[in-house]
């Protein structure tokens, strides 16, 4: 339960701070599901199935889940076609397409500097192949 | 055990290939955690007991095991003053400081958007105060 002045403009968004949304925001945000989720959904709609096979490892338990969080924070939104067999559709909202650019930048970041960040990495066992 | 051919040039790193270790130091990186420690460590060196009181909520074990995981990635570095009483300072390594600007854009971000979303989310409780 987080407590919000009846004000909003009183409080201060803040991720350091434990009580604010702010901060449970940032653990549903940062997850590694939810910025591959985030990442992936560039400019076309994507199916389940399609999620699944393009993020490597994602069960479908934790992409339900993930799709539903990512859902009530209005990142993205999901269309159903109401046709027998189901289709279903994630888009980005407005607020996800402008989440999502922070998240590529973070994404990128980490592929270009991935052979400095495992270079003598004790928690990272290489076999060179 | 992460297989990468001798000639590092052949990798692509990638973050939606579960075998990358791309994808694992994305699940490093992207813990709030890392974020907080990361985004907290501006141009001053902290120490243990600083970290602890600004990254409300962090538990010790938690901030040692991520202390570790971000020395092991060569983000931050350890200094040991060597004294006794023991002072150990944490700082960003030139690494971390080009890490951290991706990080901030991000938890600058979720505050800036706090308000929007957790209007209407179901998995937060607001009380209004």
């Amino acid at each position: 339960m987080y407590e919000i002045p009846h004000n909003q403009l009183e409080v201060t968004p803040d991720v350091f701070s434990e009580k604010c949304p702010a901060r449970f925001l940032l653990s549903k945000v940062s997850g590694k599901w939810s910025m591959l989720i985030v990442d992936v959904l560039n400019d076309k709609n994507l199916r389940n199935g399609e999620l699944i096979r393009i993020i490597e490892g994602i069960s479908q338990k934790m992409l339900t889940q993930t799709l539903r969080e990512l859902a009530e924070m209005r990142l993205i939104k999901r269309h159903d076609m109401q046709t027998i067999p189901p289709h279903v559709e994630y888009e980005l909202t407005k607020l996800g397409k402008s989440l999502r650019e922070k998240i590529c930048a973070l994404d990128r970041w980490i592929e270009d500097n991935m052979f400095e960040l495992i270079e003598n990495n004790k928690s990272i066992q290489l076999k060179r192949i």
